[in-house]
């Protein structure tokens, strides 16, 4: 082993291939013969000094990490505060790193990762300390900017428009006298990329999903309804995808309507896929079925995209070598090199333009979702009707990493 | 084409393979130059004169099925009453049989399937018609008697499995900071297969799931929640895998506690998963998450058991087999010739015996579930220790058609 280890944490909700950067990681780094230690449960581990020594797992259990949803050393929900406030901490890392002679930090996750991989960076670049940090993008919803997409997307949108045409198949066979509309509800609380790969289901107007539902664009339940019910004369059923961040034109959450509580103070922990199928059922009268596929649409390994795979590794195992090469502040990122074929390179981005930023859906498209403009004031396309949605970036970018 | 049509149609919920099963039935027809039409909404198609010639469709088309979920033809919710009762309708069918000149008849579905194909051909031997009334068994809920296990039921199973084992790594990845317990609601309104399958997900005594709840098993909210809370104590969270059909001692179903409707009269559709997670995060302060997967379980090809395609074949084959040779008022069913490895072949077996019949998921494993004596008063496993569920034979069962 060289001078100095590399400590590897995993944050935020995990995907179906994260540990596949995981895997990555740790094979680079013993291709250079640097150790890696793990933190358990993403930065508590490291607060904690709970690590896990990698070395001391087989070349097959690393190989095995490839194919193993979920987060194989624990992942956590928990933001640093700033450098002021949380100081404290941020010199507990420190202290830690130190008693590891750890030179180089890996941390695997969404805007949040990459801001305390940021200040852990500029904490260790005042105190003298020599430390590399490298955020390795993560995130089923999709929204990190600068990056072509992100790692653990590609799967759950193609577990989404496998599982939307496999429902819609059902559905359409039943109709004529049992359910006549079917909710089904994605992930992604501000960003809709989830909401479009569920569009991929299908390619004629009159295919499943009939209705997307996207978080950027103000639920109207007018609107909705109508739609739903012009869909049923027409075609006989309909599919409506709904984000569980859709929210009122007030910003409100729709899921948040009856506040959580039902009349006796009980939770209601209904989501917004039931609540919609209950409005469509008493103001339509029709009726309705709904699916909330929850964690398994980010942990279905079994239907993982290849390319996503192939993303996954790639980014951790660039991480290993900027890491190395003393290239503190970077994310590696996604970049598209060719629109048709697929092709894609990986590159570093500075993690200044990445930390505490979110990359919606987009209405309009453009050349390089990475790059586009911020969205025009009024819709230019409409997401209810099914011709339209998603627009080209979102099929492009959904269609390029679902294989 | 030889003399005499035959007519098919599916009926009930589809499954990920019932399209099998009628793509093996019109290849098997085929080589016999026999002519199949399809009725289109199961039995509807037949009271409307609703048919496809399936004779129109190319190889390629039938041989596609194999590949298609939900019900090529359609399917229908809709039970013809007794002769008595239904009398015109039974005499519209075979008026619409005569024009036809059918004399074959296919009805692919579960026992209220196997009930109307058996009246039908009481009436049409009362009135002189040539008929010959075949039942091809069919239903995610597995729960046909006689026949070792349903076409439909191994991939409904397999998908649960999978699915549960791919979302509880999710959690224990998660449970340090955020999720702690996850309710996993399967179908099976009235039998617990589907729920017992979801146990196939881990093999020790902490793996997921730690608590199963069947439908033929008095829910025990006490029991329930103690069971979780002392789960999440040892093993740091907990997965919960539940039937939709679960009852109070009183026989009510655990998911109409509300009566549907909220305070302000608006439908709840929130199913028992839901429930059951709000019940854990109001009385145990625990944060929970939830899935109801619904019409995906049923529906996902993607993930079909190579058993369970291989069963809705054969029922297929063997069906039009019967058919031709003029064995009335009989179901292929799936007989189990060796356990391990499993081996089975297909018999002929009464309508009689099948229709209006219910097979719940045995507490006591017993040597063959088809001739299962019915379960003892008291509970001699209990569903909720996971070292104890499934029993034996619901484990031999879901494994066996889980491959």
């Amino acid at each position: 082993m060289g001078k100095g280890t590399l400590l590897y944490a995993q944050s935020g909700g995990v995907t179906a291939v994260i540990n596949a950067t995981a895997g990555a990681v740790i094979q680079a780094a013993r291709a250079r013969k640097v150790k890696v230690l793990a933190a358990r449960n993403g930065i508590l581990g490291a607060l904690r000094e709970d690590l896990v020594d990698t070395s001391k797992e087989s070349a097959a259990a690393i190989r095995g990490l490839a194919h193993t949803p979920g987060g194989a050393f624990g992942s956590c929900r928990y933001k640093l505060k700033s450098l002021e406030q949380d100081q404290s901490k941020y010199q507990r890392l420190l202290d830690v790193f130190d008693a590891h002679d750890v030179r180089w930090f890996l941390y695997n996750g969404g805007n949040d990762s990459a801001d305390t991989a940021l200040k852990l960076s500029k904490m260790a670049a005042a105190t003298g300390y020599p430390l590399t940090c490298i955020g390795v993008p993560k995130t089923v919803d999709n929204d990190l900017v600068v990056t072509d997409c992100c790692p653990g997307f590609g799967s759950a949108a193609k577990y989404t428009a496998v599982s939307v045409a496999e429902a819609a198949l059902d559905v359409a066979a039943m109709a004529d006298t049992s359910t006549k509309v079917f909710v089904y509800e994605v992930m992604g609380r501000h960003a809709g990329w989830l909401a479009a790969a569920g569009g991929l289901a299908g390619t004629g107007k009159d295919d499943a999903p009939q209705v997307i539902l996207f978080p950027e664009i103000a639920y109207d339940e007018a609107k909705f309804l109508a739609r739903v019910q012009e869909t049923v004369k027409r075609v006989g059923w309909c599919v409506v995808v709904v984000s569980e961040g859709i929210r009122h034109a007030d910003g409100r959450f729709v899921a948040d309507a009856g506040g959580g509580k039902d009349a006796f103070g009980h939770s209601q922990l209904g989501g917004v896929g039931p609540l919609l199928a209950a409005t469509v059922k008493d103001k339509l009268g029709l009726k309705v079925h709904w699916t909330v596929p929850d964690y398994l649409q980010r942990s279905a390994r079994h239907l993982a995209s290849k390319t996503d795979l192939a993303h996954a590794q790639a980014v951790g195992k660039a991480a290993v070598e900027y890491a190395l090469k003393g290239m503190n502040g970077v994310m590696p990122v996604i970049v598209r090199t060719s629109q048709k074929p697929y092709r894609w390179k990986v590159e570093p981005a500075a993690l200044e333009r990445i930390a505490n930023h979110e990359r919606p859906c987009p209405r309009v498209s453009s050349t390089n979702p990475a790059t586009a403009s911020p969205p025009p004031a009024g819709p230019t396309w409409n997401p209810m009707v099914r011709g339209e949605a998603p627009p080209p970036t979102a099929r492009t970018a959904c269609r390029a990493t679902c294989g």
